[in-house]
């Protein structure tokens, strides 16, 4: 090769070499999001401001019920998969930063005050496990109380649900075979094993659980018994009360998986917006008393009840065979203000933290809707394989999310 | 010159090209802050997970007395000089990305719910100006109600004070010298003249203003009389009205400069925790009756009041000359439960949005401390020049911040 070749060949190699090296523009995390994709292990990676998404993560396992936390800079995505999987993406690289199978089955995750621990809560093994949120080396493994299984006839560790974090670098969950709600105190730091606080007899069978937005009340509904189950994490030596005796009483028992979604209590103002239990119904309970004030009529049974960011209207959608629908409550009126039709399978919303807009996950549609909170006019839609779960980046700042 | 050297000259050419382009390392926008240095026209860029100062921008006019929002991705930090200076800071890259004079003497400014329009509100001319938060170009100008100004013999625009952004796309100020409170309603879009809605007669001189965090109350507070002016943002038609009217009384005057900053209501549960007027005090008010219920006292004259996120705990400064210290209020006790006392020229605060920690600007030490809310103890401090004001990334989720 004679020397101009050699250095063409060269140049071009070297160049090459430095366009790997060119740099992606700069993007704030701010008003991002992650959509989960149900049906295909996927999920997209969305822009509020664009009103778009502009990415998708593949190969994440079984997300046939996921949930999602943000880290504290709003840089990672911690993926919870129903199959155990735990998948942490890279929300500005928009891939896999790291993945493991941490259990058989499970159903939910929280990150830590400080944003150093992420908490899985297990079916199976019953338990949860908690992980450092960088490396996802095992910080702790807190096995669940034993109960006796009838159907392997065997004792094994009850399932773990309604996993939240707390102030003072706790994670909160209720224990669904043995009827327990623990507190797990991390602020010793993570080379300690946890301070366990346990609450028994706190009702039967916990099956989700919720924290206030202050971080002050977890309350776990109970699907054995009517009424729910509350700590007050400021007097744990007060132990758990029950709360709302009546909620549920006297109606068709629902099966688990179609208990209302206790995510979805809308607080506004001094008012819980609760979904009923097996009633077309919202509950108005005042929260000074923890007694129920009024109900709303509404389309169907509830799933989640979520409350627009200034909390003057509470959104809601509903279970199969009504699940086109979402309406939305007036606050103050206390009565369904609006109803919008988008479509089958209205899986899960989101506010936009300023709380100008709503996406909304329309699964049978293979859609996601846009809704302007004021007009109820689409603003826009664009196509998501059923969709689900949505999560914007705002939660990395708020308790409990 | 031999091919080798040529070839040689040529790489070392194009590898030196190829650096520039030598990516940096990516950086999510989530835990991330502006610190004011005051006297030097200067902020530090900081990051609240390294606990650490990471950047600096320069020439930034006259920082005096400044205030910052944020875009709503978080990319860009709005800086509002006292010389009237609008500086939009790229916080990824650590530049001003640009910047106007926009008014001769201007005291604040905020962002619209939907992050497209920034406000300020100047005092020389009395008005407010809004700008294309993008690129900085004149939306509106709204000048304020004309005053006879006895020094001048002539009249001219108010003074402009209190301004917060409201949900609905609005803005939301007093004025000073006309003793009115306005509502600047931009829902029809940048392209139309704002929908303005005026409340006189709102009580005498209005001197700052704060909004509830539902974005549902503004609450101004009155220079030229005891009490505060309210309007409730849900119901403009019925007008301001006046609260707390004994809130000043009967207590020698101090001047405006020194009076408590609205900004710093805390709210935790059912109450406010505000700064009394002349008197070493923090009063407590029910928020449903919007009355006193309780006060306690404290150090010196409140300036800022400031409740953790969890509304667990409220921290209190202090103005000269007992501005060196800090007051911890436990909010379920009533009364202080810590002081501190981390030097002269505690000027502000600002909460990790989780609440896990307090950053501190300590002015005549040139110093920023970071406090654990929980042991109280100093984690970090680092050298700030003059620091005064801190916001960190998390207000560009917040209603009013």
């Amino acid at each position: 090769m004679n020397h101009k070749a050699l250095l063409l060949a060269a140049l071009t190699t070297v160049l090459g070499a430095c366009s790997s090296f060119s740099p992606e523009p700069l993007r704030a995390t701010g008003d991002m999001g992650v959509i989960i994709e149900r049906a295909t292990g996927s999920v997209q990676i969305i822009n509020t401001s664009d009103k778009a998404p502009i990415g998708q993560v593949n190969d994440l396992g079984d997300l046939s019920h996921a949930s999602i936390v943000f880290s504290r800079d709003e840089r990672f995505a911690y993926v919870f998969g129903r199959d155990g999987g735990l998948s942490k993406i890279d929300m500005l690289t928009q891939s896999i930063d790291q993945r493991i199978i941490q259990s058989g089955n499970s159903i939910g995750g929280a990150i830590s005050q400080d944003g150093s621990l992420v908490a899985v809560s297990n079916y199976s093994p019953g338990g949860v496990k908690v992980f450092d949120s960088e490396t996802l080396e095992l910080v702790a493994d807190i096995p669940a109380s034993q109960v006796f299984d009838p159907r392997s006839k065997a004792k094994k560790g009850s399932k773990v649900v309604g996993l939240v974090d707390a102030p003072g670098q706790k994670f909160v969950f209720s224990l669904f075979d043995s009827d327990e709600i623990w507190i797990a105190d991390f602020s010793a730091g993570k080379e300690q094993a946890p301070k366990l606080t346990k609450f028994d007899q706190v009702g039967r069978q916990p099956y989700d659980a919720l924290i206030s937005s202050d971080g002050r009340y977890y309350i776990a509904g109970l699907f054995g018994e009517d009424g729910m189950a509350l700590v007050d994490l400021w007097h744990p030596e007060k132990g758990s009360k029950k709360i709302l005796p009546n909620y549920g009483k006297g109606e068709k028992k629902l099966p688990v998986y179609k208990m209302p979604h206790l995510e979805g209590w809308a607080i506004a103002g001094n008012y819980a917006f609760v979904p009923a239990v097996g009633q077309h119904k919202v509950l108005v309970i005042d929260l000074n008393s923890w007694q129920q004030v009024g109900s709303i009529d509404v389309h169907g049974q509830p799933v989640f009840v979520m409350a627009r960011p200034d909390g003057r209207q509470v959104w809601v959608n509903f279970a199969f065979p009504n699940n086109d629908t979402l309406q939305v409550i007036d606050v103050e009126a206390q009565q369904v203000a609006h109803t919008l039709v988008p479509g089958k399978g209205v899986l899960h919303m989101e506010f936009t933290p300023r709380g100008e807009h709503l996406w909304v996950s329309v699964r049978d549609l293979n859609r996601v809707n846009i809704y302007d909170t004021t007009t109820f006019e689409v603003l826009e839609q664009f196509s998501a394989e059923s969709p689900s779960g949505i999560f914007f980046t705002s939660r990395a700042h708020r308790i409990g999310l």
